[in-house]
Protein backbone atom coordinates (compact mmCIF):
# COMPACT_ATOMS: atom_id res chain seq x y z
CA UNK A 1 0.00 0.00 0.00
CA UNK A 2 2.95 2.26 0.62
CA UNK A 3 3.80 2.40 -3.04
CA UNK A 4 0.14 3.02 -3.91
CA UNK A 5 0.03 6.02 -1.62
CA UNK A 6 3.19 7.41 -3.12
CA UNK A 7 2.10 6.83 -6.69
CA UNK A 8 -1.39 8.20 -6.16
CA UNK A 9 -0.55 11.40 -4.36
CA UNK A 10 2.82 12.17 -5.95
CA UNK A 11 4.34 13.03 -2.57
CA UNK A 12 7.97 12.48 -1.58
CA UNK A 13 9.18 9.12 -0.19
CA UNK A 14 9.51 10.58 3.32
CA UNK A 15 6.06 12.18 3.21
CA UNK A 16 4.68 8.87 2.00
CA UNK A 17 6.39 7.07 4.88
CA UNK A 18 4.87 9.56 7.35
CA UNK A 19 1.41 9.17 5.85
CA UNK A 20 1.67 5.39 5.87
CA UNK A 21 2.80 5.25 9.52
CA UNK A 22 0.04 7.70 10.46
CA UNK A 23 -2.57 5.53 8.78
CA UNK A 24 -1.39 2.52 10.74
CA UNK A 25 -1.31 4.38 14.08
CA UNK A 26 -4.67 6.12 13.49
CA UNK A 27 -6.32 2.78 12.72
CA UNK A 28 -4.75 0.92 15.63
CA UNK A 29 -4.83 3.49 18.41
CA UNK A 30 -7.62 5.81 17.34
CA UNK A 31 -6.86 8.95 15.38
CA UNK A 32 -7.70 11.18 18.34
CA UNK A 33 -5.06 9.54 20.50
CA UNK A 34 -2.26 9.97 17.98
CA UNK A 35 -0.39 13.27 17.77
CA UNK A 36 2.33 14.37 15.34
CA UNK A 37 4.76 13.71 18.21
CA UNK A 38 3.64 10.08 18.37
CA UNK A 39 4.06 9.71 14.64
CA UNK A 40 7.54 11.25 14.62
CA UNK A 41 8.63 9.07 17.56
CA UNK A 42 7.23 5.98 15.85
CA UNK A 43 9.38 6.77 12.82
CA UNK A 44 12.43 7.77 14.91
CA UNK A 45 12.22 11.15 13.19
CA UNK A 46 12.43 14.66 14.61
CA UNK A 47 9.14 16.56 14.76
CA UNK A 48 10.94 19.28 12.81
CA UNK A 49 11.49 16.86 9.96
CA UNK A 50 7.84 15.78 10.10
CA UNK A 51 6.69 19.41 10.00
CA UNK A 52 8.89 19.97 6.97
CA UNK A 53 6.60 17.55 5.10
CA UNK A 54 3.24 18.26 6.75
CA UNK A 55 2.27 21.46 8.52
CA UNK A 56 -0.21 19.73 10.83
CA UNK A 57 -1.95 16.47 11.67
CA UNK A 58 -4.91 17.68 9.60
CA UNK A 59 -2.53 17.97 6.64
CA UNK A 60 -1.62 14.29 7.02
CA UNK A 61 -5.30 13.38 7.27
CA UNK A 62 -5.98 15.45 4.16
CA UNK A 63 -3.28 13.51 2.23
CA UNK A 64 -4.71 10.19 3.42
CA UNK A 65 -8.21 11.32 2.48
CA UNK A 66 -6.95 12.17 -1.01
CA UNK A 67 -5.41 8.74 -1.34
CA UNK A 68 -8.57 7.08 0.02
CA UNK A 69 -10.72 9.09 -2.36
CA UNK A 70 -8.64 8.38 -5.46
CA UNK A 71 -9.01 4.65 -4.99
CA UNK A 72 -12.72 4.91 -4.14
CA UNK A 73 -13.28 6.81 -7.39
CA UNK A 74 -11.32 4.12 -9.25
CA UNK A 75 -13.39 1.34 -7.64
CA UNK A 76 -16.61 3.17 -8.51
CA UNK A 77 -15.53 3.31 -12.16
CA UNK A 78 -14.72 -0.41 -11.93
CA UNK A 79 -18.22 -1.12 -10.60
CA UNK A 80 -19.72 0.84 -13.45
CA UNK A 81 -17.62 -1.08 -16.01
CA UNK A 82 -18.59 -4.42 -14.46
CA UNK A 83 -22.24 -3.71 -13.89
CA UNK A 84 -23.50 -6.39 -16.25
CA UNK A 85 -22.11 -9.17 -14.08
CA UNK A 86 -23.41 -9.66 -10.55
CA UNK A 87 -20.36 -11.76 -9.70
CA UNK A 88 -17.97 -9.01 -10.71
CA UNK A 89 -20.01 -6.35 -8.93
CA UNK A 90 -19.69 -8.35 -5.72
CA UNK A 91 -15.93 -8.60 -6.17
CA UNK A 92 -15.81 -4.82 -6.44
CA UNK A 93 -18.02 -4.51 -3.35
CA UNK A 94 -15.54 -6.68 -1.44
CA UNK A 95 -12.69 -4.50 -2.66
CA UNK A 96 -14.56 -1.36 -1.51
CA UNK A 97 -15.16 -2.82 1.95
CA UNK A 98 -11.52 -3.90 2.18
CA UNK A 99 -10.40 -0.42 1.16
CA UNK A 100 -12.71 1.26 3.68
CA UNK A 101 -11.41 -1.07 6.38
CA UNK A 102 -7.82 -0.15 5.44
CA UNK A 103 -8.74 3.51 6.01
CA UNK A 104 -11.25 2.90 8.79
CA UNK A 105 -10.05 5.78 10.98
CA UNK A 106 -11.41 8.15 8.29
CA UNK A 107 -14.89 6.66 8.54
CA UNK A 108 -14.68 6.71 12.35
CA UNK A 109 -13.51 10.30 12.54
CA UNK A 110 -15.37 11.92 9.67
CA UNK A 111 -18.51 12.86 11.63
CA UNK A 112 -16.61 14.47 14.51
CA UNK A 113 -13.77 16.00 12.49
CA UNK A 114 -14.76 16.92 8.96
CA UNK A 115 -17.69 19.29 9.64
CA UNK A 116 -15.55 21.41 11.95
CA UNK A 117 -12.41 21.81 9.81
CA UNK A 118 -12.68 24.09 6.77
CA UNK A 119 -10.15 22.24 4.59
CA UNK A 120 -11.51 18.77 5.33
CA UNK A 121 -15.09 19.98 4.98
CA UNK A 122 -14.32 21.37 1.52
CA UNK A 123 -12.62 18.11 0.47
CA UNK A 124 -15.54 16.10 1.80
CA UNK A 125 -18.03 18.22 -0.13
CA UNK A 126 -16.03 17.98 -3.34
CA UNK A 127 -15.29 14.27 -3.13
CA UNK A 128 -17.89 12.47 -1.02
CA UNK A 129 -20.92 14.57 -1.90
CA UNK A 130 -20.28 15.72 -5.46
CA UNK A 131 -18.34 12.72 -6.78
CA UNK A 132 -19.03 9.50 -4.87
CA UNK A 133 -22.66 10.08 -3.85
CA UNK A 134 -23.51 11.21 -7.39
CA UNK A 135 -21.59 8.25 -8.86
CA UNK A 136 -23.32 5.65 -6.69
CA UNK A 137 -26.72 7.14 -7.46
CA UNK A 138 -25.92 7.02 -11.16
CA UNK A 139 -24.73 3.40 -10.87
CA UNK A 140 -27.90 2.38 -9.02
CA UNK A 141 -30.12 4.09 -11.61
CA UNK A 142 -28.27 2.29 -14.41
CA UNK A 143 -28.78 -1.00 -12.58
CA UNK A 144 -32.45 -0.11 -12.43
CA UNK A 145 -32.50 0.52 -16.19
CA UNK A 146 -30.66 -2.78 -16.70
CA UNK A 147 -33.54 -4.44 -14.86
CA UNK A 148 -31.63 -5.55 -11.74
CA UNK A 149 -33.37 -3.18 -9.31
CA UNK A 150 -37.11 -2.80 -9.10
CA UNK A 151 -38.75 0.42 -7.92
CA UNK A 152 -39.37 4.04 -8.84
CA UNK A 153 -36.48 6.36 -9.64
CA UNK A 154 -37.09 8.09 -6.31
CA UNK A 155 -37.00 4.78 -4.43
CA UNK A 156 -33.75 3.69 -6.09
CA UNK A 157 -32.19 7.09 -5.39
CA UNK A 158 -33.02 6.64 -1.72
CA UNK A 159 -31.69 3.08 -1.86
CA UNK A 160 -28.35 4.45 -3.09
CA UNK A 161 -28.20 6.92 -0.20
CA UNK A 162 -29.03 4.26 2.38
CA UNK A 163 -26.53 1.86 0.83
CA UNK A 164 -23.71 4.37 1.34
CA UNK A 165 -24.78 5.19 4.88
CA UNK A 166 -24.96 1.52 5.83
CA UNK A 167 -21.64 0.69 4.21
CA UNK A 168 -19.81 3.41 6.13
CA UNK A 169 -21.72 2.70 9.35
CA UNK A 170 -20.76 -0.96 9.09
CA UNK A 171 -17.04 -0.18 8.94
CA UNK A 172 -17.05 2.67 11.49
CA UNK A 173 -19.27 0.98 14.07
CA UNK A 174 -17.72 1.15 17.56
CA UNK A 175 -18.14 -2.60 17.98
CA UNK A 176 -15.68 -3.16 15.16
CA UNK A 177 -13.67 0.06 15.11
CA UNK A 178 -11.69 -0.52 18.28
CA UNK A 179 -10.86 -4.12 17.54
CA UNK A 180 -8.17 -5.46 15.34
CA UNK A 181 -10.75 -7.69 13.70
CA UNK A 182 -9.62 -9.85 10.81
CA UNK A 183 -10.14 -7.86 7.63
CA UNK A 184 -11.43 -10.94 5.79
CA UNK A 185 -14.20 -11.35 8.34
CA UNK A 186 -15.18 -7.68 8.25
CA UNK A 187 -15.38 -7.81 4.46
CA UNK A 188 -17.34 -11.05 4.37
CA UNK A 189 -19.83 -9.96 7.04
CA UNK A 190 -20.18 -6.54 5.44
CA UNK A 191 -20.91 -8.05 2.04
CA UNK A 192 -23.50 -10.38 3.55
CA UNK A 193 -25.22 -7.47 5.34
CA UNK A 194 -25.26 -5.21 2.29
CA UNK A 195 -26.58 -7.90 -0.04
CA UNK A 196 -29.34 -8.70 2.47
CA UNK A 197 -30.15 -4.98 2.52
CA UNK A 198 -30.43 -4.90 -1.29
CA UNK A 199 -32.38 -8.18 -1.58
CA UNK A 200 -35.95 -6.74 -1.41
CA UNK A 201 -35.17 -4.46 -4.35
CA UNK A 202 -33.92 -7.14 -6.77
CA UNK A 203 -36.28 -7.73 -9.70
CA UNK A 204 -37.83 -11.25 -9.89
CA UNK A 205 -35.92 -12.13 -13.10
CA UNK A 206 -32.62 -11.60 -11.25
CA UNK A 207 -33.46 -13.21 -7.93
CA UNK A 208 -32.05 -16.67 -8.65
CA UNK A 209 -28.76 -15.23 -9.88
CA UNK A 210 -28.67 -12.87 -6.91
CA UNK A 211 -29.13 -15.70 -4.41
CA UNK A 212 -26.37 -17.67 -6.11
CA UNK A 213 -23.94 -14.79 -5.71
CA UNK A 214 -25.13 -13.90 -2.21
CA UNK A 215 -24.54 -17.43 -0.95
CA UNK A 216 -21.12 -17.85 -2.59
CA UNK A 217 -18.25 -18.05 -0.17
CA UNK A 218 -15.56 -15.39 0.11
CA UNK A 219 -13.72 -14.85 -3.10
CA UNK A 220 -10.35 -13.81 -1.81
CA UNK A 221 -8.15 -14.57 -4.81
CA UNK A 222 -10.26 -12.24 -6.93
CA UNK A 223 -10.35 -9.68 -4.16
CA UNK A 224 -6.61 -9.76 -3.74
CA UNK A 225 -6.12 -9.36 -7.47
CA UNK A 226 -8.48 -6.41 -7.66
CA UNK A 227 -7.10 -4.79 -4.52
CA UNK A 228 -3.59 -4.99 -5.86
CA UNK A 229 -1.93 -2.83 -8.40
CA UNK A 230 -3.78 -3.99 -11.48
CA UNK A 231 -4.48 -1.40 -14.12
CA UNK A 232 -8.13 -0.50 -14.45
CA UNK A 233 -8.39 -2.36 -17.72
CA UNK A 234 -7.21 -5.67 -16.29
CA UNK A 235 -9.85 -8.10 -15.16
CA UNK A 236 -9.60 -9.96 -11.89
CA UNK A 237 -9.86 -13.73 -12.16
CA UNK A 238 -13.15 -14.76 -10.60
CA UNK A 239 -13.67 -17.68 -8.30
CA UNK A 240 -17.43 -18.05 -8.51
CA UNK B 1 -34.12 19.72 29.22
CA UNK B 2 -32.01 21.05 32.08
CA UNK B 3 -34.43 19.75 34.65
CA UNK B 4 -34.65 16.40 32.85
CA UNK B 5 -30.89 16.00 33.03
CA UNK B 6 -30.90 16.84 36.73
CA UNK B 7 -33.79 14.54 37.54
CA UNK B 8 -32.46 11.66 35.47
CA UNK B 9 -28.90 11.61 36.73
CA UNK B 10 -29.42 12.85 40.27
CA UNK B 11 -26.45 15.21 39.98
CA UNK B 12 -26.13 18.58 41.70
CA UNK B 13 -27.55 21.76 40.13
CA UNK B 14 -24.07 23.03 39.28
CA UNK B 15 -23.04 19.71 37.72
CA UNK B 16 -26.28 19.74 35.75
CA UNK B 17 -25.55 23.28 34.56
CA UNK B 18 -22.04 22.20 33.44
CA UNK B 19 -23.41 19.16 31.64
CA UNK B 20 -26.12 21.22 29.94
CA UNK B 21 -23.66 23.89 28.74
CA UNK B 22 -21.28 21.17 27.54
CA UNK B 23 -24.04 19.53 25.53
CA UNK B 24 -24.82 22.83 23.84
CA UNK B 25 -21.17 23.62 23.08
CA UNK B 26 -20.37 20.07 21.91
CA UNK B 27 -23.32 20.14 19.51
CA UNK B 28 -22.62 23.61 18.18
CA UNK B 29 -18.82 23.68 17.95
CA UNK B 30 -17.94 20.00 17.72
CA UNK B 31 -17.03 18.02 20.82
CA UNK B 32 -13.39 17.81 19.76
CA UNK B 33 -13.03 21.58 19.66
CA UNK B 34 -14.45 22.14 23.14
CA UNK B 35 -12.20 21.76 26.20
CA UNK B 36 -13.08 21.98 29.89
CA UNK B 37 -11.52 25.46 29.76
CA UNK B 38 -14.02 26.51 27.10
CA UNK B 39 -16.88 25.14 29.15
CA UNK B 40 -15.77 26.89 32.34
CA UNK B 41 -15.28 30.18 30.49
CA UNK B 42 -18.70 29.86 28.89
CA UNK B 43 -20.21 29.51 32.37
CA UNK B 44 -18.03 32.26 33.89
CA UNK B 45 -16.79 29.59 36.29
CA UNK B 46 -13.26 28.73 37.43
CA UNK B 47 -11.83 25.49 36.00
CA UNK B 48 -11.21 24.50 39.63
CA UNK B 49 -14.93 24.66 40.29
CA UNK B 50 -15.64 22.64 37.15
CA UNK B 51 -13.11 19.99 38.20
CA UNK B 52 -14.80 19.79 41.58
CA UNK B 53 -17.85 18.41 39.77
CA UNK B 54 -16.24 16.46 36.91
CA UNK B 55 -12.73 15.08 36.91
CA UNK B 56 -12.38 15.29 33.12
CA UNK B 57 -14.16 16.05 29.87
CA UNK B 58 -14.75 12.30 29.49
CA UNK B 59 -16.58 12.40 32.82
CA UNK B 60 -18.95 15.05 31.44
CA UNK B 61 -19.47 12.98 28.29
CA UNK B 62 -20.16 9.94 30.46
CA UNK B 63 -22.86 11.86 32.40
CA UNK B 64 -24.44 13.05 29.14
CA UNK B 65 -24.34 9.53 27.75
CA UNK B 66 -26.13 8.29 30.88
CA UNK B 67 -28.81 10.92 30.42
CA UNK B 68 -29.09 10.13 26.70
CA UNK B 69 -29.33 6.42 27.43
CA UNK B 70 -31.98 6.74 30.14
CA UNK B 71 -34.32 8.52 27.80
CA UNK B 72 -33.59 6.17 24.91
CA UNK B 73 -34.49 3.23 27.14
CA UNK B 74 -37.70 5.02 28.15
CA UNK B 75 -38.60 5.71 24.51
CA UNK B 76 -37.92 2.07 23.61
CA UNK B 77 -40.35 0.98 26.34
CA UNK B 78 -42.85 3.50 24.95
CA UNK B 79 -42.48 1.99 21.47
CA UNK B 80 -43.09 -1.46 22.88
CA UNK B 81 -46.21 -0.29 24.73
CA UNK B 82 -47.55 1.43 21.60
CA UNK B 83 -46.67 -1.25 19.10
CA UNK B 84 -50.28 -2.00 18.13
CA UNK B 85 -50.73 1.45 16.60
CA UNK B 86 -48.66 2.49 13.61
CA UNK B 87 -49.54 6.12 14.27
CA UNK B 88 -48.23 5.99 17.82
CA UNK B 89 -45.10 4.11 16.76
CA UNK B 90 -44.29 6.90 14.34
CA UNK B 91 -44.77 9.50 17.07
CA UNK B 92 -42.21 7.59 19.15
CA UNK B 93 -39.87 7.39 16.16
CA UNK B 94 -40.08 11.18 15.82
CA UNK B 95 -39.31 11.55 19.52
CA UNK B 96 -36.29 9.23 19.18
CA UNK B 97 -34.94 11.22 16.23
CA UNK B 98 -35.51 14.47 18.11
CA UNK B 99 -33.69 13.07 21.14
CA UNK B 100 -30.77 11.83 19.03
CA UNK B 101 -30.54 15.24 17.39
CA UNK B 102 -30.49 16.90 20.84
CA UNK B 103 -27.48 14.72 21.70
CA UNK B 104 -26.02 14.60 18.19
CA UNK B 105 -22.41 15.13 19.32
CA UNK B 106 -22.59 11.66 20.93
CA UNK B 107 -23.53 10.02 17.65
CA UNK B 108 -20.86 12.02 15.82
CA UNK B 109 -18.13 11.20 18.32
CA UNK B 110 -18.97 7.65 19.32
CA UNK B 111 -16.98 5.91 16.56
CA UNK B 112 -13.80 7.91 17.18
CA UNK B 113 -14.07 8.20 20.97
CA UNK B 114 -15.88 5.28 22.59
CA UNK B 115 -13.74 2.36 21.36
CA UNK B 116 -10.58 3.99 22.68
CA UNK B 117 -11.75 5.00 26.17
CA UNK B 118 -12.23 2.19 28.70
CA UNK B 119 -15.04 3.83 30.69
CA UNK B 120 -17.04 4.92 27.64
CA UNK B 121 -16.45 1.59 25.92
CA UNK B 122 -17.86 -0.26 28.94
CA UNK B 123 -20.92 2.03 29.07
CA UNK B 124 -21.45 1.59 25.36
CA UNK B 125 -21.31 -2.19 25.67
CA UNK B 126 -23.70 -2.23 28.62
CA UNK B 127 -26.20 0.21 27.21
CA UNK B 128 -26.06 0.30 23.40
CA UNK B 129 -25.20 -3.34 22.78
CA UNK B 130 -26.86 -5.21 25.64
CA UNK B 131 -29.90 -3.00 26.19
CA UNK B 132 -30.88 -0.97 23.13
CA UNK B 133 -29.81 -3.34 20.36
CA UNK B 134 -31.47 -6.27 22.16
CA UNK B 135 -34.59 -4.16 22.81
CA UNK B 136 -34.97 -3.06 19.20
CA UNK B 137 -34.47 -6.60 17.96
CA UNK B 138 -37.12 -7.80 20.40
CA UNK B 139 -39.51 -5.03 19.28
CA UNK B 140 -38.99 -5.88 15.61
CA UNK B 141 -39.58 -9.60 16.26
CA UNK B 142 -42.81 -8.79 18.12
CA UNK B 143 -43.91 -6.61 15.19
CA UNK B 144 -43.19 -9.61 12.98
CA UNK B 145 -45.37 -11.81 15.20
CA UNK B 146 -48.08 -9.12 15.13
CA UNK B 147 -48.02 -9.46 11.34
CA UNK B 148 -46.62 -6.01 10.51
CA UNK B 149 -43.26 -7.21 9.21
CA UNK B 150 -42.89 -9.98 6.68
CA UNK B 151 -39.77 -12.16 6.50
CA UNK B 152 -37.81 -14.82 8.33
CA UNK B 153 -36.66 -14.29 11.91
CA UNK B 154 -33.10 -13.94 10.60
CA UNK B 155 -34.18 -11.32 8.05
CA UNK B 156 -36.07 -9.27 10.65
CA UNK B 157 -33.13 -9.47 13.06
CA UNK B 158 -30.91 -8.04 10.35
CA UNK B 159 -33.55 -5.39 9.58
CA UNK B 160 -33.38 -4.28 13.23
CA UNK B 161 -29.59 -3.96 13.05
CA UNK B 162 -29.73 -1.98 9.82
CA UNK B 163 -32.49 0.24 11.19
CA UNK B 164 -30.29 1.28 14.11
CA UNK B 165 -27.25 1.84 11.92
CA UNK B 166 -29.24 4.00 9.51
CA UNK B 167 -30.92 5.98 12.26
CA UNK B 168 -27.60 6.89 13.87
CA UNK B 169 -25.90 7.47 10.50
CA UNK B 170 -28.70 9.83 9.51
CA UNK B 171 -28.20 12.04 12.57
CA UNK B 172 -24.39 11.89 12.63
CA UNK B 173 -23.82 12.40 8.90
CA UNK B 174 -21.25 15.15 8.25
CA UNK B 175 -23.65 16.91 5.90
CA UNK B 176 -25.99 17.54 8.81
CA UNK B 177 -23.70 17.40 11.81
CA UNK B 178 -21.87 20.66 11.25
CA UNK B 179 -24.95 22.64 10.43
CA UNK B 180 -27.41 24.16 12.78
CA UNK B 181 -30.19 22.57 10.75
CA UNK B 182 -33.74 23.01 11.97
CA UNK B 183 -34.53 20.09 14.27
CA UNK B 184 -38.05 19.77 12.80
CA UNK B 185 -36.60 19.26 9.35
CA UNK B 186 -34.03 16.70 10.52
CA UNK B 187 -36.78 14.75 12.30
CA UNK B 188 -39.18 14.89 9.39
CA UNK B 189 -36.57 13.90 6.79
CA UNK B 190 -35.23 11.17 9.06
CA UNK B 191 -38.69 9.69 9.60
CA UNK B 192 -39.34 9.73 5.85
CA UNK B 193 -36.03 7.97 5.15
CA UNK B 194 -36.53 5.32 7.82
CA UNK B 195 -40.10 4.54 6.80
CA UNK B 196 -38.96 4.20 3.16
CA UNK B 197 -36.27 1.82 4.40
CA UNK B 198 -38.87 -0.31 6.22
CA UNK B 199 -41.45 -0.23 3.40
CA UNK B 200 -40.34 -3.42 1.54
CA UNK B 201 -40.75 -5.43 4.74
CA UNK B 202 -44.33 -4.41 5.54
CA UNK B 203 -46.82 -7.26 5.14
CA UNK B 204 -49.50 -6.74 2.44
CA UNK B 205 -52.33 -6.53 4.99
CA UNK B 206 -50.64 -3.50 6.60
CA UNK B 207 -49.49 -1.68 3.49
CA UNK B 208 -52.45 0.68 3.15
CA UNK B 209 -52.24 1.72 6.80
CA UNK B 210 -48.47 2.10 6.47
CA UNK B 211 -48.77 4.40 3.44
CA UNK B 212 -51.34 6.50 5.28
CA UNK B 213 -48.96 7.02 8.20
CA UNK B 214 -45.90 7.47 5.99
CA UNK B 215 -47.56 10.24 4.01
CA UNK B 216 -48.94 12.11 7.05
CA UNK B 217 -47.35 15.46 7.68
CA UNK B 218 -45.24 16.23 10.73
CA UNK B 219 -47.09 15.74 13.95
CA UNK B 220 -45.38 18.24 16.16
CA UNK B 221 -47.98 18.71 18.89
CA UNK B 222 -47.84 14.98 19.66
CA UNK B 223 -44.06 15.04 19.41
CA UNK B 224 -43.75 17.95 21.79
CA UNK B 225 -46.07 16.25 24.28
CA UNK B 226 -44.10 13.02 24.16
CA UNK B 227 -40.75 14.77 24.30
CA UNK B 228 -41.78 16.71 27.36
CA UNK B 229 -41.98 15.55 30.92
CA UNK B 230 -44.95 13.24 30.64
CA UNK B 231 -44.90 10.14 32.77
CA UNK B 232 -44.53 6.93 30.80
CA UNK B 233 -48.15 6.05 31.44
CA UNK B 234 -49.53 9.23 29.92
CA UNK B 235 -50.52 9.13 26.31
CA UNK B 236 -49.56 11.84 23.89
CA UNK B 237 -52.47 13.38 22.03
CA UNK B 238 -52.16 12.34 18.41
CA UNK B 239 -52.73 14.52 15.42
CA UNK B 240 -53.24 11.93 12.73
Amino acid sequence: MKSTLKRKTGISPTASRIAQASLQLFNQQGERNVTTNHIARHLAMSTGNLYYHFSSKEDIIQALYQSYGDRMAWLLAEADARRHSLEELVVVLDAVLQHQWDYRFLLQSSASLFPFNAQLRASYQKFEVEQIAVGIESLFLKLREDGLFEGSVAAIRMLAVHFQLLQAAWIAHPERAGQSAAADQVVEDGRRQLLAFLRPHIAPAWQAAFERVASASACLPALVALSGRLAGSERAALCY
